[in-house]
């Protein structure tokens, strides 16, 4: 038996978002990497938020994040935020790596696994 | 049809496992980063076994590890305890990355995928 | 219920590809790391068509990609040979790094996830 896939906004690189089997696979990096980094955190949120309800998917239903902030200084101002976005009793697992992103600016990336 | 997911040990910032859909996703670093690396990398091995009990699975499920050594010269020495803590003909997909943890000291991060 | 976990080329350290659940989990790095890095990218998806092939599924069933260029320098000539490699309509959610491999000389980790 094949499960469907389902692909959102697909471009010649990459999908905004793909799901297969309940579960959904998504990368954001913030839109605009001009912004200091706690207002591209916040963007990235938003956007987490947005691509979540285009899968039928919310906040609590992260499975688990992998967190890339190419600046380790931003870590104190990227948990605060998360702390404040993570609803209680829903956070994902997590794994938060210093790297250095293969787009110059931005602050942060991230990959995400959700529960359709 | 709406899968469940069970998160163990919820703190504010993460969950030491999620389960989904018959897979556990969790991260592991270290109780003590203050241990000399051969020690760390057996502290983390008897953590995952710990995890991979909790969510009902074991040491022969893994299905996905990604290692992040930040320290290229523990890479013989993590390898050496890997290939002694994996069972024959159970090893996981794995890679393996050098790059900057959150967290200072630590001298390993997994991020790991198992079927319950 | 416990599902099946098929595990192709198991060596004592990692196997080639993993399946459960209707999902493929491998990882590849290119079997000649002396060659350009044009070449390794070319080499490196033939590969993973390989291990598609060899798990049921193909190009067009990519769920999650995520590569690691340890040489920022390669990303254009890697990006050129992807778009031409992705098949239309089909790209994968894809997350892209910059960050040191755990072996010298190769030019491109992949990490995939894919429908079978």
């Amino acid at each position: 038996m094949t499960s469907e896939i389902v692909r959102h906004n697909v471009t010649r690189r990459w999908s905004d978002a793909v799901v297969h089997n309940g579960t959904a696979y998504f990368v954001e990096v913030p839109e605009d990497p001009t912004l200091p980094p706690a207002e591209q955190f916040r963007q990235v949120f938003e956007q987490v938020d947005r691509t979540l309800a285009r899968v039928g998917s919310d906040r609590t239903r992260l499975l688990q994040v992998t967190i890339y902030l190419p600046n380790p200084e931003d870590l104190a101002t990227f948990n605060e935020l998360w702390d404040a976005w993570i609803p209680a009793g829903h956070a994902p697992s997590r794994a938060c790596l210093h790297t250095q992103l293969a787009a110059p600016g931005y602050r942060v990336e991230l990959i995400l696994t959700a529960a359709t």
